[in-house]
């Protein structure tokens, strides 16, 4: 029969009578506490302050939501609030946030994904059948036929199967195998997962992350906290931000003077550059990965928001795969992928994938169990990813509408892209290349001597530039330094996603404000 | 006028004519290394092997999708094949999960959610008014309306503002400011961020981190992950799962010789223990983390699931409160909330929040920024955490219906705990404390001298218990070693999900697999 076994001995019985005392006592021994603390005039002391904090969260730096952000909420409650300004209102062009500058969802995701939410529409007659079978197969893969219930951990498994079809499509018939592909909480929480693996806690500072400068400031910021060794390589701006080669060589060989870098990060569009990289670029650049054994991590949420006639996107995989199976069976490459930006921008579910090939089976097995520990992504951004990649086909109802909005939304950034550029370059001491996708122009600017100097006391001289901009005029733009840049030079991130209207007035005021800043700082005769 | 500063010079250039010559004879390259390589029978070998992995990632483990949940899984696809067992289909029983279990989502909550991510909805009839303000109210504080834009990074305002009504509500009248609310991605993302600050990556191993024995693995995983110090203090099972404050101090005393505990950690309702803590205890606690100058986390998403009637939910800060203005602005509190539990059940959904309070504002800046590089929590998860903080009213139409199906979810768990606890205390070789809250039985099992022989060559005794129980009857429950126990004493946690018929045939399963469990290793005469 069971037999209880004896209760432990309590080591902590010498505490017994003491903390019974301090238990009855507790309230005694508080005031006790609080005079005594009045009366050596301090206050019990915080266990976690900014010099407690850990060292690797406070060097995290994220210019897209930084101080003039912060500034530009201020200004507007400060507006308000009744408050007067030289402008109306705020218009922050700092992040590629396009449902909040008055991009409209595209219907079909919206009904897939309200259906999956309230099944009991399935018989409401006007949601289309298109839509209806979409949501029924999207439920069918779900615990319970329930949007409310966990996913695996990699995601939901036909969502996986769709991603995986969508991608041989996209990449011409280059086979996709679903069980290498992972949904993520946005692309954002992919590209940290992949790192994570990467970056050894114990000798981290040993592991060299490669990143584009100028890069997207998740990379610089996950790189902090991993306590990571940031391998900078230089877009060239004079040649439309191109990736060069010789660059890549150059920043490798001086990097392993003193870490070794693994992994080698590319924005494809580029953020915030905007280029659209050339198919023989992608080629070096995986040579050069399979050559100095790197891993690779393409970061390619911008694959649909390419504008100029003359780039096509090619994603690494395609690349990969066309130089043969000696690059396409061995080099380790992941790829993320997003339902924030493109042509649906709904960022706000905060969907995305990522396709991983050429994983090591054990590896794997761990970023599985790693991705278990957070569960898994949220059901809707799950949906709506599966939307993205199975959108509706020319024989079925909702084609034309989704045609129309995909192509509208597409048509107005290449129009914003281009109308963006010739303003900017028209201006004396702004130079802009030409935004050939993403949604970002990442404008030079001139800043003349006399203002870096004054600006060099207190701040970086753009981010002088850009509080001044916002003061002045209500805009709200981010520095250069954010994202990086060659010393000596300076520029701004505006995104392209405002109204053709408010982006021409926003244009217009950045014109009038730079020559004035310009003259001001007397660089203009 | 603008004059363009001279392009840098290449420290490359030497790498230049190499490197075009590569470029050129990629392919060549590539074959000869191939042919290289299969003469030297080796292939280019993976950047990332699991001996180059993250050793931080390797240390983690999470056993609610651990081997035993992977085991169910291929269990069932082996089913669906036609592949035959003793059992005709799987029961997990391993994670809260409630509408995989069959759990209905609470109706109110997904119309608000659908009218939020359908807003032309807002003209059917069919949905109700006062899920409609809802929805509007939401979206008014929503960039551009819409779900799809980002929110701020601690979440949107209006819905903190509700959750701040309601723990004020909730905490009869203690005051709760909506600036340290933060809507998080589920629970967990809230407890890893907090951890984050707390235990530095530099001298990581020096920070301990208090947590209860058993717990849920969340912690433990993230404590490897971040290679803090896991500070274990054994929650009393004699005593229905109590926290016991000599233990506390044991603990503590114990760490302080090789760690600095910085926090402690309490799940009350417990996971796995289901034990609701007194408010005596919790007093203790609180004032033993005042005089330790420890940061207190509190793990109370079960808030809402308490069953017997001798016992009540008593937030840690309505306590903290209670105690005194010493205690109430001085010690640092983060208390966790989600959508995932609770009687909506919403896992999918990935919402939740955390109250933090006093904490340093220096500190709290930086958590902000953290945050923000994550940009925001799921929308739709944020919008259903605002329905469960600003339920219908008994004013309002949709009150009956809410009320009602909010009774009878939490009315079913009452009667399962119930059952659960009977059942298996019947068992001989099984005793169960009684289910006060949360969603999990933790039930201590008595495993035969020679059982235990029998597993520990290959895995612990309770692993070898659990798997046998899946194979023989279908049912996947998680050994307590992976939540943590007393040494010598097993057990598994199993959740009180399953359809009361449902839970009748589990429970009757286990019951004969015990006892033919014991007969086999001849413990039962």
């Amino acid at each position: 029969r069971f037999t209880r076994q004896p209760r432990l001995p309590h080591c902590a019985d010498m505490y017994r009578l003491q903390s019974l005392a301090c238990g009855q006592m507790r309230f005694i021994t508080a005031e006790a506490k609080a005079s005594a603390g009045r009366l050596e005039g301090k206050l019990r002391e915080k266990t976690l302050t900014l010099d407690t904090l850990n060292p690797q969260v406070k060097a995290v730096e994220y210019a897209v939501r930084g101080p003039i952000v912060i500034k530009a909420g201020e200004i507007e409650r400060y507006l308000e609030e009744g408050g007067t300004k030289p402008f109306s209102e705020v218009i922050k062009a700092n992040i590629g946030d396009a449902h909040a500058m008055g991009q409209q969802p595209i219907t079909f995701l919206r009904q897939v994904v309200a259906l999956c939410t309230f099944p009991e529409l399935m018989d409401s007659p006007s949601f289309p059948e298109d839509a209806k079978w979409r949501a029924r197969r999207i439920l069918q893969g779900c615990g319970g036929h329930s949007l409310g219930s966990y996913s695996a951990s990699p995601g939901v498994e036909c969502i996986r199967k769709d991603i995986a079809a969508y991608i041989e499509q996209r990449d011409e018939g280059v086979p996709s195998d679903w069980e290498n592909i992972y949904l993520t909480t946005g692309a954002s929480d992919g590209i940290m997962t992949i790192l994570r693996l990467l970056v050894s806690g114990k000798d981290s500072s040993r592991t060299g992350v490669m990143i584009p400068i100028p890069q997207y400031p998740l990379y610089s910021a996950a790189i902090s906290e991993m306590d990571a060794v940031q391998v900078n390589y230089y877009l060239d701006e004079d040649n439309c931000w191109a990736l060069d080669i010789n660059e890549l060589y150059r920043a490798y060989q001086a990097a392993k003077l003193h870490c070794q870098p693994r992994v080698i990060c590319i924005i494809n569009p580029g953020n915030p550059t905007g280029q659209v990289q050339s198919k023989k670029c992608i080629e070096e650049v995986l040579h050069f990965a399979y050559e100095e054994n790197l891993f690779v991590m393409s970061d390619e949420v911008y694959q649909d928001n390419v504008y100029t006639p003359d780039c096509q996107f090619h994603s690494f995989k395609k690349v990969l795969y066309e130089m043969g199976p000696e690059y396409f069976n061995s080099v380790e490459l992941a790829s993320f992928h997003s339902t924030s930006k493109g042509y649906t921008g709904e960022c706000g579910f905060r969907g995305g994938y990522m396709e991983v090939i050429n994983m090591d089976p054990e590896v794997k097995a761990q970023m599985v169990k790693l991705l278990s520990v957070r569960l898994c992504p949220p059901l809707a951004g799950q949906a709506a990813m599966d939307v993205i990649v199975n959108p509706p086909q020319p024989d079925e109802h909702s084609y034309k509408q989704f045609r129309q909005e995909k192509s509208s939304v597409l048509g107005a950034l290449a129009d914003k892209a281009k109308l963006t550029e010739q303003i900017l370059n028209a201006v004396p001491g702004i130079k802009c290349n030409p935004v050939q996708g993403a949604m970002y122009a990442f404008p030079r600017i001139f800043i003349p001597p006399k203002a870096v100097e004054e600006a060099k006391a207190s701040m970086q001289p753009d981010m002088f530039y850009c509080l001044r901009l916002l003061e002045e005029t209500g805009i709200c733009v981010v520095p250069g330094s954010g994202f990086g840049q060659k010393d000596g030079t300076y520029h701004f991130r505006m995104t392209i996603l405002p109204s053709i209207e408010k982006l021409k007035v926003l244009l217009g005021k950045v014109r009038d404000f730079h020559i004035r800043f310009l003259k001001e700082y007397s660089a203009l005769e």
